[in-house]
């Protein structure tokens, strides 16, 4: 029987462990996708307590707790003013969800950060409660000690266009910190005509851009300024969440009269604003693929689905997995784009794992002529499937049906500061599976091919398709 | 190489060992969800022959005979004129379903009931059937024998609202019996308003509850009372068969108009249906949450696909996974019954096994402040899912996505009084699950909590997630 | 640590490694499904290079390739003019690759046809290719050589019914060469009434069958006189490239007048070109029933997805997995065949894994009364299904929902010669899932009924559900 979650955690042959250990292990980190607040990295925040830290704003652990039977008084109720219950709360489930990633990764996280190795459960809860807090006060476990202890080398946030990246900007001029904390480009808002806010986050974004948005061509005026922006800022990669594949072709007239219509706060039918988003997303890839960023594609996922906890606002653990996948847009948008000759470097994500061979097969017509190795691709197991069985998976259908060498590797996606054990978690998954393969005998274990794999996707190959081996240090920015 | 379905049969550690002797075999079976005939219970029935027990209604079977060439004439064209053929059949076919469920659920039965412990095969066939058949002239190989022998603490039937329930009255009066006959409430009919007979069925539910059903409202009042009706009689389950999730807003007018065209034979638009139906589920799931009774919804299935055998009408081996759910409509579903609070405990079944992460994502939407651990959860695999590697997936998926220790366990979904090994199985494959954590060094070894978990999900959760606790002993009913 | 793709290569086990090398490698090998041009073999092709033979249909090599970053011009760009440059970027391409089956189909077909058994990289390429083109001027590895060196005892090619057979012809009247050479019947253009060259496709079948196709009836005449010819020259199966399920009923004017539309080259909606394909397929289906053939329908693709490379024409890498899966179309085109009393034996393909469950489940309703075990079934893991994950996901989907023993077994699908080594793949991956079901006690280890799965599924089931037993020599046909 293995220790439990010891060294050799999740790495089951003597192949995995010198993988792991004397390859992947060592290199640093690049998180190229999360929603860490730039602000609290600039004003290198520090935590009251564990619970404000580590359960203060993840979504995943509170459905835990639901599901545990724990009454959302005692989750969200209480994270501010009853900080002990809610982490008890937690310890009292987490025995329960056996076989879970917040299982590990709680565990990864209490070791790691705070050097807590007994499993936690009801018992232990107040111990390891005033033991996290007491740790919390060290200097080291500021917001940037955090980062710099978990070996972050860069760390690419999630940013609106109309954001002035004030600081990043600080955290540019600023000398004193090693990672490189780099804006994305999430234009979400400036696609989702059909929403409310529409005509006030336009003149946000106008605003931003120094520029009034009266007309479709001014919007891509606009955010085509912000790319510019963001690029000069270390930018290196955009983010759009979609719904499924979409591509529905439009002319200029039409355009502007789905763009005023969304402007002026009138309905706008779903076809539409297909064509609407379609449009946007094509004059947008024309520059992520001229400055040869990557574009990032979302879908899969329906959003707030509890309309009586409607209150506690999106990202609050009230989401899920949608089905419906349309393999025949999302190919038509990328022809669209790679027949003008204008198809960025492209990372695909659906929250659904059914989609895991469409997603593989598509990306893999559009890597003819390609400035870089797997210029389109699968991203990483996300969200709901950023799990063992789920990266497993994702691995074994990317193998096999691409070219694993050519995988850009882990990011976060989280929230928090304490998340980095992911990197480690997919990596032990990683220097396994491929273990695997070499002591099945289905691959070499001599030679540097295996280790050279394991580096590669632990690092290299992230460094290599996001051109962050270009970024150099702060003053180059 | 490990003995053929000895006693440590799909046990492969010995954590996985110890779980199952000593934590989850020892417990008695609550089969929350069965088609056994509560009148063969009632009755005592004794049976001739083991085909007629066996291969009397089990349509898995006869597909597979089917599927190995065997003629119909030898399947449900012999059962009654010439079982030992049939037997003989089944015997030939059984070898070539390496990998079938059947083929273990078979042999356990064989080996349980009867006390065979070789596989069956065409050269052994005779044998064999005389021997079982010998066997059952034995008194404890009656009905209610085989539900003792099982240790089936309770067992709840599937019934028509209309049903009078005499079979469940006469076995509650009885004192001699341990085992616990429950009604299930299931609805298809009244809400199947496109079918011919549905007239017909008004009539006979409008004279179960002793009014006439002439109206939407009337239909719900009938409905209400049958509910009040099982409910009296330990009834705490409810169960229904949608085609996928549904949820289609309409007022009480056009509801109205709705049910006066399916009550006069009129056709009922597929939408008309979607909306009635939607209405019936709203109007009921506010009893089963008032109740506290679980409200089961099953869907994902296409049935009676093979025309020419329609003369063996339905559940004779003729129906096939659906695809093409819809997961945003089983979103609204809940979240309009969460929002009204009439949200009760819920299981959600869908045939079709792509459909296990948005049916675990979704539940999980719908836990917050709920009466219980694990208010929405997905069942176990379902019928056609039923086997070794569906219920890996259905446990690795289900612990993944949620909260394993929330989980209810297993049901037996059969029409045989002899299928309850296969609760048998299922303690088996979560035990080896359980223990491949524990020695995999992903989940502690040592301590209470996790043969806690084996102890709950084989028995203690279904007790408390169906309230089985509150029955107490048959005269309380 | 197993060596290196060694004799025990994907054999777990000893029970795996008995049943491979006892039962299943000793059987010599049935096609059923291939591409392979019938002219190279029937001239007895010789290659001047690995490239030539290797990589230049290669599709699946092609898109490694560009995956891999590899420009287009030293791809299907060069594959004439420098086919050393080639070979050397494919051999840099394939280190990457660990986990697909590219991999180990290359290095087998490395081993098992030119003596190589290091793996192949960037290093040793240009002597590989050396010693690859050396080994191709030996008498023995001409088009001939190296099927009868494979042991391939029957083949079906894929051929149009407008064809001549003319090359099959002469491989019949051929004395000198062991392998049978079938054609089979794909009448893909006979059905695509929306394409633009749908009536000059009429004209050419017209001018095979030696008739004037002016309507429905007629071109329905022609196919079936197409049928008889195939039928004489040992045809023994078709095949039918579908977008999915379908089965949309349609009257003969009806019929007539979408015929009539097609054959003028106006448009045809796609619910008339679904009518007319049921109505082709039925019409078809007859013929195949009652000449007891075998017919393939293949779904769930989407073609030709890249517009910037349609120069290089259809099957060149730009393909991909399509989803939407219509099962109960599926069901009702199976049930409209069998009502009729003209259901083939049926083989389902569907190139989403997704559908696996409900090809199988449908696959299950129409094998009543059938001539054969498993009359309907599902196909071996199809093209980028075609690798170890998939192959052993398609061996449990196919043992848990049907019956294995009834499993036709294995094809290449394939353009290339050289292909043959994925049968040796297929059953190392068989004997490896039948050893484990042994060896873990879920199916007896001693007796003949294991080792008769191994043999059937990898021969015997292909011999007799095609009845190429009925073929006989060379003469007979």
């Amino acid at each position: 029987m293995k220790p439990f979650m010891d060294d050799d955690f999740l790495l089951q042959t003597p192949t995995a462990q010198t993988l792991y250990h004397q390859h992947a292990a060592p290199l640093p980190i690049l998180d190229y996708h999360c929603h860490i607040d730039p602000r609290a990295i600039a004003e290198d925040r520090r935590y009251d307590n564990i619970t404000a830290l580590w359960l203060g704003g993840d979504h995943y652990k509170w459905r835990l707790m639901r599901a545990a039977g724990v009454p959302e008084r005692e989750i969200t109720g209480a994270l501010g003013s009853d900080p002990r219950t809610v982490f008890r709360r937690y310890a009292q489930a987490l025995p329960r969800a056996a076989g879970n990633p917040l299982y590990h990764w709680s565990h990864l996280e209490l070791r790691r950060y705070f050097g807590i190795g007994a499993p936690l459960d009801a018992r232990n809860a107040d111990a390891v409660y005033d033991r996290c807090n007491e740790r919390l006060r060290g200097p080291d476990m500021s917001a940037r000690g955090i980062l710099e202890r978990s070996r972050v080398e860069v760390l690419c946030t999630t940013d609106d266009p109309a954001d002035t990246l004030e600081w990043h900007d600080r955290l540019r001029r600023d000398g004193t910190f090693r990672t490189r904390v780099l804006p994305s480009f999430r234009p979400d808002k400036a696609m989702n005509i059909e929403k409310p806010d529409f005509a006030a986050y336009l003149d946000r974004l106008g605003t931003a851009a120094g520029l009034e948005i009266v007309s479709f061509d001014t919007l891509i005026e606009a955010l085509k300024q912000r790319v510019l922006y963001f690029n000069e800022r270390g930018g290196r990669v955009s983010d759009h969440a979609l719904e499924y594949g979409l591509c529905e072709a439009a002319g200029r007239p039409e355009l502007e009269d789905i763009f005023q219509a969304g402007r002026e706060g009138r309905p706008v039918p779903p076809l539409d604003g297909a064509k609407f988003r379609t449009a946007v997303l094509c004059a947008l890839a024309e520059d992520y693929a001229r400055l040869d960023w990557v574009m990032q594609l979302h879908f899969g996922c329906l959003r707030d689905n509890n309309s009586a906890y409607a209150r506690l606002g999106p990202d609050t653990g009230f989401d899920c997995v949608n089905a419906g996948s349309r393999p025949e847009r999302m190919a038509a948008l990328l022809d669209r784009m790679n027949a003008a000759g204008r198809l960025p470097r492209t990372i695909l994500y659906s929250l659904n794992p059914a989609d895991n061979e469409t997603l593989m097969t598509v990306a893999g017509c559009f890597n003819a002529d390609a400035p870089c190795p797997g210029r389109v691709q699968p991203g990483p197991a996300w969200w709901f499937n950023d799990h063992k069985p789920g990266m497993e998976k994702q691995l074994s259908d990317f193998a096999a049906g691409g070219l694993l060498g050519a995988f850009t590797g882990m990011l976060t996606d989280s929230r928090s500061l304490l998340s980095y054990p992911r990197h480690e978690y997919f990596r032990r998954i990683l220097c396994n599976f491929l273990g695997n393969l070499a002591e099945g005998g289905e691959y070499p274990a001599e030679g540097e091919a295996l280790s050279g794999l394991a580096e590669d996707i632990s690092y290299y190959n992230t460094l290599r398709f996001f051109r962050l081996d270009t970024i150099g240090n702060r003053s180059d920015l």
